[in-house]
C-alpha cells in the first residue's frame, strides 16, 4: 500500500510516498515560503522524480493540526483535493504523532517532548514515552504554556527529547532543572515521512475526501480577539 | 554559508541544501530509477521548490565514495559540473561518514555500523563510536566480507545501530550473537542530509571542480575479473 503524505502545519513544506514502511520518495522546503503556492508543485516533482503516478497512490494522509490555521488549512485542502480527484481514502493524523515517529525504532530510552511554537508564550505539545525504540503516548496533544510544559517535563526523570519548531524555544527556557536535548537539524521539523508513518499505523482510521476535517485546539486569534472583547475569555 | 550535496552513492538519490547547520531543503527517491536522468532534475526542483537560486550556494558536496562505480560517478560528475559553472569550491565526503551523521546529536550511546551492500557477500563499512550524541571515527572506510565485519562487531560490547542500504544484510547474518538494530526506515538510507552536514564539518578539505575525485575502495569489477583471468588475484 502506498500511501502519500503532505504536512503543511508550520514553517516546513514537506511531502513523502511510504510503501510498507520504505520511504519511497520525500521532499521538504523550510526556507518561510508560501505553502499556498509550493505544496502542489512539491508534490507533483516528487512523484516524477521518483517516478510514480498519482494513480498508484492508496491512501493520501496529511497533519491535520495542531498547527498554524492557515498551514494546516492548506495541507487538509490538498489531500482533500488528491483523494476526491482520486476516489481514494485519507486520513489526518496528529501533527505531534508525527513528528514523534522521527526518532521510532532507534535504541533511545527518554522522553519525546513533541513542541510545537504556538505563538503568545504557548506551544502544542505531547509527550511520548520511547523504549528501546517504542513509542507509548503519554498525554492528549494540548496546548500550553511553556511553563506549564516545564512543570510536566520537570517530573520525568528521563532524557527528554525536543522535537518540533518549539524545541530550540522550549530548551532555552527550561534551563538546568531539565535534562533535555532538543533534536539535531535533520530530524528538527514537521516532516511529511513521519505524517505517511503515522498514517501507515491507523489506516483503520481513514475516511473519504468530505470527512476530514482540520484539528484546531485553539480558537483562531480573530475569534480569540472577539471573545475577548465582549468579555467571554480573559 | 550554503551547501548544496548530492548523493547517489548507491540505489537512493537524494539532494539537500544546509545552512549553517539547518536544513533549507531535501529531496529523496529511492525508487530504482536512472540517477544520470533523475539527480539533476530532483537538484533543480528542489531549489525550485525552496525558492532558493543555484548563485546562492557556496560549495557543492558529494559523497565521493564507496559506492556503485557508476552511481558515484555519476554524483561527482553532477557537483564537478555545478562548481564548475558556479566557479564555486566543491568538496567530496566519505558516503560513510555521512550516513553516521543521520543519528548525530541524539542521547544515543553505542557503535554505529555503516553498512552498504558491496555485492559478492562484502560490504564497504566503517564503525563510528556515538556517546551522548557525539560521533568518533573508530576505522577507515573499508571492504569488508559480512562474516568479517561480524568479528569485529562481536569485539564491542555496545548497542550496534546498523545504518546503510546493507543494514538488513547485516542484521541477518550477524544473528543473536551482536546485539544490532537496524536503522528505522527514515534514517536507513545514504541521504543527501548527512552528506551536507559532513560537509559543513570539513571546509578546510574543499577543492576546485578539476580536483574532486571517486574514492574507490575496490577496482571495478571487469578490472577484478581480468586480473583473476591473469591470475594476479584470487
Amino acid at each position: 500500500m502506498k500511501i502519500l503524505a503532505v504536512d503543511s502545519s508550520a514553517g516546513p513544506a514537506s511531502c513523502a510516498v511510504l510503501e510498507n514502511g520504505r520511504v519511497l520518495a520525500s521532499s521538504f522546503a523550510n526556507t518561510g515560503l508560501t505553502h499556498s503556492q509550493t505544496l502542489v508543485p512539491m508534490v507533483n516533482d516528487m512523484l516524477k522524480n521518483a517516478g510514480i503516478g498519482i494513480d498508484e497512490i492508496d491512501l493520501f494522509a496529511v497533519s491535520a493540526g495542531p498547527g498554524s490555521f492557515t498551514g494546516v488549512r492548506i495541507g487538509v485542502a490538498a489531500v482533500k483535493g488528491f483523494a476526491f480527484a482520486s476516489e481514494k481514502p485519507c486520513v489526518g493524523v496528529s501533527t505531534l504523532a508525527a513528528m514523534a515517529r522521527a526518532v521510532q525504532g532507534l535504541p533511545l530510552d527518554g522522553i519525546i517532548c513533541a513542541a510545537m511554537d504556538a505563538r503568545c508564550g504557548q506551544v502544542y505539545t505531547a509527550l511520548f514515552e520511547i523504549e528501546n525504540g517504542k513509542i507509548r503516548r503519554l498525554m492528549d496533544d494540548t496546548a500550553l504554556s511553556i511553563e506549564e510544559l516545564k512543570n510536566h517535563v520537570e517530573l520525568c526523570k528521563k532524557n527528554i527529547i525536543l522535537i518540533g519548531d518549539g524545541a530550540e524555544l522550549c530548551y532555552n527556557a527550561f534551563g538546568a532543572s531539565v535534562k533535555a536535548c532538543p533534536a539535531p537539524a535533520n530530524l528538527r521539523y514537521q516532516n511529511a515521512v513521519g505524517v505517511a508513518m503515522e498514517a501507515e499505523s491507523m489506516l483503520d482510521k481513514s475516511v473519504s475526501a468530505d470527512q476530514l476535517m482540520p484539528v484546531y485546539l485553539r480558537l483562531p486569534q480573530a475569534e480569540r480577539e472577539l471573545k475577548r472583547r465582549l468579555g467571554q475569555i480573559d
